[in-house]
């Protein structure tokens, strides 16, 4: 036996494409194109750097307190990471102990089945149907844990909260895993739930509509007893995952609604002028409650037209994947990359 | 069964405390009393936030080639995390999958054990002798993996280059894990070794050296073959674990090569003065080559001494654990603070 023969064999996640140069447009990770609030410039620039000698708030209180004030919630019921994909991760760890499988949908976030391996969790897939709707009642069967991302991606579709109550009704012996990073841009969140159903966790992100990406922020909610089983775990792997100020930053973030708002609103209104001409020019899309359109054309292949859109230095998101790959998941940028985008595409899509 | 069933029951890594008050003496983290270099003040001041909408570079590129150059490696043997924990847990995940259990010292960094239960990895511990020594013989045996931190904490000892050449050499079917968070304190690195063994894994942290531990950044060396399994791991669990402010700052801490000496020289200069001063007062403790001391009185109690210190707002590290609990582990701070600690030592312990 060689050292080689203990090194772990994965297949990791892929994330949207960083191509090393600076000038092209890219819709293919759901940023958001507008800055964050001018509050976190200001409490950036205002850091005092001699702090960061010391560790950060291990639990990150002051962020915790600010989004359970935000939210409506007590601290106890919040738990801030390092980015929502490190929440999700912990959160499977903590909850899907089970021999059962869990189960979510065929088609979602697809971070899903990579922790699933790497965490050694048996999961099932649950098919979509063929306009990629969830049906709450696929959900009513044995399993070790549940995890819907409402709304869905890369499907942009959204659902009410009578569709998460049913889901939550015959799953009272599972941990129900509500992932609502793109809850902001009109979806319905699950929130108002907590109160009833303590095997609900509710994750959120700063990445996408609070344009903090690049700060590494992401939340969770739910019972007392599942966010100290989230300390627990986080204490078990890296004590201290989130910086001081990403800290201070991720306060001055929520505690700037109206400019959250006020962003929202751009991107959804960019949403909506984009879908009219993706359908006008022939593509087929759901009506998206998030900061990206899931569009195919009738006329020619997805793979096609991101390989060409690449040649004119805008990125968009293409999977090879089964029921998918004949879709592109395109990211709602500002307006004049929407214009650029949509002169590319009218370009290509003769009628 | 009920959801609670599936939550999993760990014991978590216990940090030093951090009490809810700010004028007290903080010397129970191993933090660095100075701050980080002027060039991370200056690198987080002009720092424009609007970046922070798109994520950061996954892998941290820049940060991974300032670290390379300045250890004179290649970025593809350079893996940067969250915090030298980050860093280890995935180590720890990515290396040992052995039926055989991994083996480390009994008194050493105490996340080790906690890492092996949350990983289900198993593990034995190999006593060090009764001056706290490692024996490199005592790891000539059959094993799924190999950790030994040097310096070692928080026994403050370390090592040269025989000892870890011995260590590796009886080792070669198995990933010898290396943390050297204390090296920069007058320890010894093995990187030279790199070029010679393939399976030599070396992990620093910011936190210690580089007054950092509120911005959490660690990093790892190794041969390309270890850091590329350490990738893939960190692609499975969370994508972009460095924020782009943290890149930022990390990279200004490393090229100011000459701010960092002179805190090492101030640091080390106090532990000498503080290993006398002890040692006056009766203290028995190794020479450190550590920003901490290990000391025991023959006279008094350690935890007798830590709660006593406590009552005068000065917090140090004791461990209620077999073999050290009659031992303190404390920081070394500025000059005032130990000034501060040794003037209550000296009232405590009467001659």
């Amino acid at each position: 036996m060689s050292w080689r023969d203990n090194i772990i064999k994965i297949e990791p996640y892929v994330a949207g494409e960083q191509p090393n140069k600076t000038d092209f447009i890219k819709l293919n990770a759901n940023e958001n194109p507008y800055p964050p609030s001018p509050r976190v410039k200001e409490a950036v620039a205002r850091f005092d750097t001699e702090h960061l000698k010391k560790y950060p708030s291990a639990n990150a209180v002051p962020l915790v307190k600010a989004i359970a004030k935000r939210e409506g919630l007590k601290p106890e019921n919040v738990f801030a990471g390092n980015g929502t994909d490190d929440v999700l991760s912990l959160a499977f760890r903590a909850f899907f102990n089970s021999e059962k499988p869990i189960i979510f949908p065929d088609i979602t976030y697809s971070f899903n089945t990579v922790w699933c391996d790497i965490l050694k969790i048996p999961y099932e897939t649950v098919p979509v149907d063929e306009n990629f709707n969830i049906s709450a009642e696929d959900y009513a069967r044995e399993n070790g844990g549940v995890v819907i991302a409402n709304p869905n991606a890369p499907t942009s579709i959204g659902r009410d909260l009578t569709f998460i109550r049913e889901i939550l009704d015959c799953n009272r012996d599972s941990v129900v895993i509500i992932d609502e990073a793109y809850v902001d841009f009109g979806g319905t969140t699950a929130v108002p739930l907590l109160k009833e159903y303590d095997n609900l966790l509710i994750t959120r992100t700063f990445s996408k509509s609070r344009s903090l990406a690049g700060m590494r922020l992401g939340w969770a909610m739910g019972s007392a007893e599942l966010v100290a089983a989230l300390y627990a775990t986080k204490d078990s792997m890296n004590s201290y995952p989130v910086d001081s100020i990403a800290q201070s930053a991720g306060v001055a973030s929520i505690e700037d609604e109206d400019y959250f708002q006020c962003t929202l609103k751009r991107v959804i209104a960019t949403r909506e002028r984009l879908t009219k001409e993706l359908r006008a020019m022939g593509f087929s899309l759901p009506d998206s409650q998030t900061n990206f359109v899931f569009a195919a054309h009738p006329k020619y292949y997805a793979k096609e037209i991101f390989e060409y859109l690449k040649t004119k230095d805008i990125y968009v998101r293409w999977f090879n994947k089964p029921r998918i790959d004949n879709y592109l998941r395109i990211t709602i940028g500002s307006d004049e990359e929407t214009d650029a985008l949509i002169a590319a595409l009218k370009e290509f899509v003769k009628p």
